[in-house]
């Protein structure tokens, strides 16, 4: 198990493969690109759906479910979708095997399908096809829907949970008789993004617009997450797109408004994947592992008896037992640590898996009355009475919350460099890393031309900071935004 | 919307359609036989996972994902399994699209794979593949894994929920040191299964074993859930099966025994699906429409006001919300329907969207201080106080529950015929319909012969029942198995 981890400074990608890894959340499934979701990971995604589909239904959103497979004829419907998805789509053509007369199983030519259908590379296409049939009248405006799916997108170089060929995540697909509200959904959306990003993975994002070499294909306008690794490196966590009338357009969707005229519907789609479980693991891992969050952590407490011999342990647990119960109750998520591992293997192990905080019982604790508490995030170690851990346990709980929060916000605005000129700008991406806060002047030139020398883009549009006084980083032309530019995942 | 249902006596399969359909649980998808769960059916499937992934956890299960996408070669490892599905594989042979020169968009065929993918049918393969990595000792067993996932097989002849080429489960896998372990995980699930369906679905099953004819394409044994619908027909409800050592010999998955030997694992398999959304429609449905269980309801009660002034309305809302507030908090789900459509129009749509129980509010009520309530699954009207309002009705619920359920085991009980000629056999099925408990002699001649002869197959063997009193229905030979026979979907 313990096979030591790659320290981050001397190889990050290496280090974040042994902690996904050694840490039991995936491994690469056999068909090249994809992933398997191990239980550890997975109750980590199940930790982070849950409080964002509490979230999407106290919205008023309701969930569904539309088809995997969608006919290849819906792609050439939107233009710019097509050319989005096009190199990286998962074809069907054949719907049966057979053995041949050799015995080998091959494809069964005789099944060849007529239209070949696509795997869902995201489902517009599909959900506007029915949304055709749902909708007549503003009666019907709006539908508020989201589903929680698996998605496949052909990549050619991946990497577990951030880039795979298949992926989970939620996509909501919304249409609204008013464009005013189409764009109010989207900000709506993009603030639940930033409350789960920040409230439950404890990881500071900022928002803002994709300039169009970025945006979704289809898109009128694309908002985005953006959070700093501890790579310095962006990674763009949740998105969420103002379609306008682009796909009801495509699919001619049209309602019959209060003034009893046709009229093209508006729409929004808005996603997060297990993208996010990415994003968790490279915002507060450390050296040693995983650090993860309390609010989203699998366990939140593992209890390493310091005692091997039986009649210890039975002590322990007469101890301690009651003291754990009682937490349950309240909610804590425990995991009791009582394998015939040495005390110091363990402490590795779950500090390696992220657990929040470590209960340790020993003959010397017992005698006192007392137990060792040691936080993951800061390594502290705190000696408490017995009689309150069941009160102060679930406060250290919200402190790591809150100090995981804050030593990423930390980080991330020790590593934001406000730039004017344009060979600070390479130094520091070259040199340095982080984000660059710059003016860009809005033309495609510029941004090519820096991808081109810097392999940094525009992470984000800061839309509501003033421009006015600032000037283009590259051309020196007054800008028409301000930026952040950061290398990206 | 009510555009009448047809009645049951009239044309079974009709009326399905049209519930489904007329109460927003689902449509057809573009591709032909996949399906779109619309909201209020994806709600009701919701409610049906939500109470299973509890008691699946309970059992010391942990949730996984393991990839959509699986090796065409994996399955031809196991000679069964792939026998069972080679004739419904959706197979994956390209990935990429691309413009012609014509501007038509079409496969790519630089891009075709070299060796094709399958969507899985079923995951045993893939997880096997795997569990080959993660299994070495004893030490590692068992592994109790289960996903919640989407499926494909290419069906031709489709019903929404019941057979669709694209449906949602849950499959369990897992691996044990023991043959004995793994009969009893088998069985363990077969228990939860039945309590699903009997506790939450409101539905009365039998619990058996499926003949050789009829089991999982792989498996040494399956046992199964079957529930009777209103036309008398069966529905497989759930399958749980012990696949013996046939997928880790396929896969060559071994683990050291506590002696040191190298022993290949025992392994299980066992689903439900959202086919359970069809039984819960088919095993309580009447001519109004769905008649759902409480504990699976998406509302459990829907608020009527019988005033359609502002006035009148604001009168009931004063006298109701604070009840309605009340109960929401004990954590009933209410729908309120002030839409200005009549209340009579209201009355239909929500018994033939199956809604437990209607709470009507008018303005005799109010100055009463009264509310009348109609049950769905009796019609029943009561009248009731207002102050005892929010203690009786989560009892009227619980009894709604228990009604329906009683009502289905009557039904089945009725229409569940013990057989001994083969005469009496054929004149059931062909002119009655419904359940027959027989005599089999277990040879799969005879089951073949009954199956020409009636299309009934065998539902179950009631493996826990004496054959010893009995004799074959059909040959007259002494009985191997007292089985249920019947038509089935």
């Amino acid at each position: 198990m313990s096979k030591g981890i790659t320290p981050q400074s001397q190889n990050y990608a290496s280090w974040y493969t042994d902690v996904v890894k050694q840490a039991g959340l995936a491994d690469y499934g056999p068909v090249k690109g994809t992933m398997v979701i191990r239980p550890y990971g997975f109750i980590l995604w199940e930790n982070i759906k849950e409080p964002l589909d509490r979230m999407i239904k106290e919205t008023g959103h309701v969930n569904a479910y539309f088809p995997l497979l969608i006919p290849k004829s819906f792609f050439s419907k939107e233009a710019e979708h097509i050319k989005g998805f096009a190199k990286e789509c998962a074809v069907v053509t054949h719907t049966r095997l057979k053995i041949d007369d050799e015995g080998e199983i091959i494809v069964d030519p005789e099944s060849k399908l007529e239209e070949e259908v696509i795997i869902r590379p995201t489902s517009e296409t599909v959900i506007w096809s029915m949304y055709k049939k749902w909708i007549q009248s503003y009666r019907d405006l709006p539908v508020l829907i989201n589903q929680w799916v698996n998605i496949v997108r052909w990549e050619m170089r991946t990497r577990l949970f951030l880039r795979t060929s298949e992926f989970l995540w939620q996509e909501g697909h919304t249409a609204h008789a008013t464009a005013e509200e189409a764009e109010e959904e989207t900000l709506k959306i993009l603030g639940l993004y930033k409350k789960l990003a920040e409230e439950f993975l404890a990881i500071p994002v900022l928002t803002g617009l994709k300039s169009e070499s970025e945006k979704f294909a289809g898109a009128e306008q694309t908002y985005c997450i953006e959070a700093m690794m501890r790579d310095k490196r962006a990674l763009q966590a949740g998105t969420s797109h103002n379609l306008g009338q682009n796909f009801s357009r495509a699919f001619n969707v049209t309602f019959q408004n209060r003034d009893n005229q046709e009229e093209l519907v508006f729409a929004t789609s808005w996603g997060v994947s297990t993208r996010l479980v990415g994003a968790v693991i490279m915002a507060h891992g450390d050296d040693k592992g995983l650090r993860l969050p309390p609010k989203i952590a699998p366990y939140q407490v593992v209890m390493v008896p310091i005692s091997r011999d039986e009649s210890g342990c039975l002590k322990v647990r007469k101890f301690i037992s009651p003291v754990l119960d009682e937490m349950r109750a309240k909610g804590v998520r425990i995991y009791e640590d009582w394998s015939d591992n040495t005390p110091g293997f363990k402490f590795n192990e779950w500090e390696m898996k992220g657990v929040p905080l470590r209960l340790e019982v020993g003959p010397r604790d017992i005698e006192g009355g007392k137990a060792v508490l040691v936080r993951r995030d800061t390594g502290e170690k705190i000696i408490l009475e017995k009689n309150v851990l069941t009160e102060q346990i679930p406060l250290l709980l919200e402190e790591i919350q809150k100090g995981l929060f804050d030593q990423a916000l930390a980080f991330r605005q020790k590593n934001t460099h406000t730039v004017s000129s344009y060979s600070n700008f390479k130094d520091i991406i070259e040199n340095k890393g982080g984000f660059i806060r710059c003016g860009w002047d809005g033309t495609q030139k510029t941004e090519m031309k820096i991808k081109e020398d810097t392999k940094a883009t525009i992470r984000c549009i800061l839309y509501k900071e003033d421009p006015s006084e600032m000037r283009c980083v590259y051309s020196g032309n007054s800008a028409k935004h301000v930026v952040i530019y950061g290398k990206a995942y």
